[in-house]
C-alpha cells in the first residue's frame, strides 16, 4: 500500500515526470537561474489589460509549453491540478477555462506545487491519471496589491521582507504506459516516487512580513515527519529544498532541525534564495507560488534528470493567512508538503 | 484500472461513508431540513470576536462531531481535505491548524464538498488514506461582506439572487480495513463508489447576482459526461442533486440537458431549494459550500443509509469568480465535479 509511518506514502509505480515548463517576470529573467527558464516575459502585463490576466495567461502558457514539449495536447490531460495566490485562485481557475482539462483546484499558498505534485503522484499511482499537469502561478504586482499595499504607494520593504516571483511553472506527470507509449518525451530520468502530507504548524508569529519565520516551523516538521516515517537521515538526499524561506527563514529552519537531531544546512536549497541575486534588491529573496513551481520546473528537474542528483526532496512552504485574519490580530498558520523525486536510470 | 471514459472513475474497494456532520446557522435550522442537521447555532459569531472566527470554528465542529460519532480523535485521521469561500480558504485553514491532521486545502467554490470527497475516495482507493475527513463550509455574514456589500448596508437582492449559507458539513471515509476493524460507526450501508471529474464551463454571464445561470452549463457539462462515460441513463440514479442552482439554475439546467436528450427534471434535487422554504425569503434558495456539504452530510448520506435511495449522483457548483475579476468586466467561469454514493447491503 502507499501509506509509510504516519504521513509519508510512497508512489509504489513511480510515475514519470515527462516534461516540466517556466514562465517568468524580467527581474527574476535577469537573475542567477535567468538562462534556464523557458521564457522570461519584458512585460509584466503580456500586454494585456490587468496584471491579473496576465498571471492567468503564465499559468497557461507554462502548462501549453510543458505539453508542447512532449507533443500533447491539452484535452490528453487527465486533469490540471493546481492554483495561486489570488482570491478564489483566478488566475489557476480562469486558465483551466481556456485550458478545458478537468480541474482540480487547490489552494495551499506557497506550497502549491508540492500539494499539486502529491495530489497528481496518488492520482496516477492509484491509476485515475494517465496524463496530469501540475502548475502554480504568482506575480508581484497582483499579489502585492492584494495582500499589502497599492504599487503606487511605494511602501519601502523591511529586513526580513521577500519579493513575491513573478512566474509560473508547470510540471506533467505520466503513468507507466504513457510514458512507454510516448512518442515524444522532454525527461526519460525522473520519477515522483514518494512524499510527506503536511499538517498546519502556527509559532504565533503575526508580523506579515516575516513569512520566512512564520513558514520555517511547517518546514521543519514535515522534513522530520518525512525522515522519521522513511526511517532515513537527512544524508539520504543530495539536496532538501524548500519552496520560499529565504536568507531568514533558511537560517531558521537549521537551528529547529539542529534542535532536534537533524542537520540539514549543507544539503539544503531554497528557491527563494536561489532566484535572485543578493545585489537584486530583493532583501531576503523570493516568494510565491511561483517561486518553487519555476524553480523547480526549470532548475531542479532537469539537474536531476542529467544525474547531477540522484534524489531530491522537495517542500514548498505555505503561509495560510489572509488580510482579513491579519486584521483581525491572528497569527499566521503555515503549511509545508514534501514530495521526493529521483533519477531513474 | 480507475478511470473510466474520459472523465470519470470507478472506486473499486467502494470506500465507506463512516460518518457525517452538519452544523448550520439559526435561519437554516428554522428551514425544512432543520430537524436532520447535528446542530443549528443560535449566534451566528458563536460568541466570538468576528464572523470568520465563527464560521472556522463550525468547520471544526463539523469534522469533530463527526468523528466523535464514530469514537475516533482527529490525529487518527490520514488527512483532512476541504475547503471554503473565503480568501486564502482561511476557514478551512485555521481550523486544520486546530485539528492537526495533514490537511489538503481546495478551493473550488461551491463544488468544494465534491472535490474534497472526489480526491478523499481516490486516494482512500488507491492505499494513501486510511480515514479521511472531508469538509466545506460558507458563511453568510463573511460572504457577503467579502464579495458584495457590508451587511449594514442592507441592499436589497435581485430577482435571481441566492442566500449565502451559513453551516459547515464533514463525511468522514474509511477503507474496508478501517471500516471492519472500527468497534463503531454511524453509518453501515453507504459507499462512495465513483464520479467524474468536472471541467470549466463559462457560457459568459457577467451576473454575479445570478450564479445558478453560470453555474447549470457545468452542471450539465458533468452530468451528461458522467452519463456517457459510464454507459448510463439519468433513470440509473434514484436521485441527480446539484448543490446550489437555485430555483433558477435549476429550470436552465432542465433545459440544458433536454437539448441534449437528457431528461433529468423528475430525478432532480438541488440542496440550495431544499434547505429554505419559499417563505424563508431566500429568493432562488441557498448557495455556498456549506449548502451542498451540510444538505449532504444530514440529509442525503442518511437517506442512502435507510436506503431510501439506492444511488445517487451528487455533483455540486462552483464559481470561480472573484470580485476583482467581476470589475475587470469578465465573466463567471463555473465548475461541477460529482460523486456517486451508493447503499451497501
Amino acid at each position: 500500500m502507499g501509506r509509510i509511518g504516519k504521513h509519508s506514502f510512497e508512489l509504489t509505480s513511480r510515475p514519470r515526470i515527462m516534461a516540466s515548463a517556466a514562465f517568468v517576470g524580467s527581474k527574476e529573467g535577469e537573475g542567477p537561474l535567468g538562462s534556464e527558464f523557458d521564457v522570461s516575459i519584458k512585460d509584466d502585463t503580456l500586454g494585456l489589460d490587468s496584471w491579473e490576466q496576465a498571471e492567468s495567461r503564465m499559468f497557461e502558457s507554462a502548462v501549453r509549453t510543458a505539453l508542447f514539449k512532449i507533443g500533447r495536447q491539452s484535452d490528453e490531460l487527465s486533469c490540471l491540478i493546481g492554483g495561486d495566490l489570488l482570491n478564489q485562485i483566478v488566475s489557476s481557475g480562469f486558465a483551466a477555462r481556456e485550458i478545458r482539462a478537468p480541474f482540480i483546484g487547490l489552494y495551499s499558498a506557497c506550497s502549491t506545487i508540492t500539494e499539486a505534485l502529491m495530489i497528481g503522484g496518488m492520482l496516477t499511482d492509484g491509476g485515475f491519471a494517465e496524463l496530469t499537469a501540475c502548475a502554480g502561478s504568482s506575480h508581484f504586482s497582483t499579489v502585492e496589491r492584494q495582500y499589502r499595499y497599492p504599487l503606487e504607494m511605494g511602501v519601502q520593504p523591511v529586513p526580513t521582507s521577500q519579493r513575491t516571483v513573478t512566474g509560473a511553472g508547470c510540471v506533467i506527470l505520466g503513468n507507466e504506459k504513457t510514458f512507454r507509449d510516448s512518442k515524444k518525451t522532454q525527461f526519460t530520468h525522473a520519477a515522483l516516487t514518494g512524499g510527506t502530507m503536511g499538517s498546519v504548524e502556527d509559532f504565533g508569529i503575526t508580523d506579515a512580513n516575516n513569512m520566512g519565520a512564520a513558514m520555517a516551523p511547517a518546514a521543519c516538521r514535515t522534513i522530520l515527519t518525512h525522515l522519521e516515517d522513511m526511517g532515513k537521515t537527512p544524508d539520504y538526499y543530495d539536496r532538501i529544498i524548500t519552496g520560499d524561506l529565504g536568507r531568514f527563514g533558511s537560517e531558521m529552519l537549521y537551528e529547529l532541525c539542529s534542535a532536534k537531531g537533524a542537520d540539514i544546512k549543507n544539503a539544503h536549497d531554497d528557491c527563494g534564495r536561489l532566484i535572485f541575486a543578493e545585489d537584486q534588491n530583493t532583501v531576503c529573496g523570493g516568494s510565491g507560488c511561483g517561486c518553487a513551481a519555476s524553480v523547480l520546473a526549470s532548475h531542479f528537474i532537469p539537474a536531476v534528470e542529467r544525474g547531477e542528483y540522484k534524489r531530491i526532496l522537495f517542500l514548498a512552504t505555505g503561509a495560510l493567512l489572509s488580510p482579513v485574519t491579519s486584521l483581525q490580530g491572528e497569527s499566521i498558520p503555515c503549511i509545508s508538503h514534501a514530495v521526493v523525486i529521483e533519477h531513474e536510470d
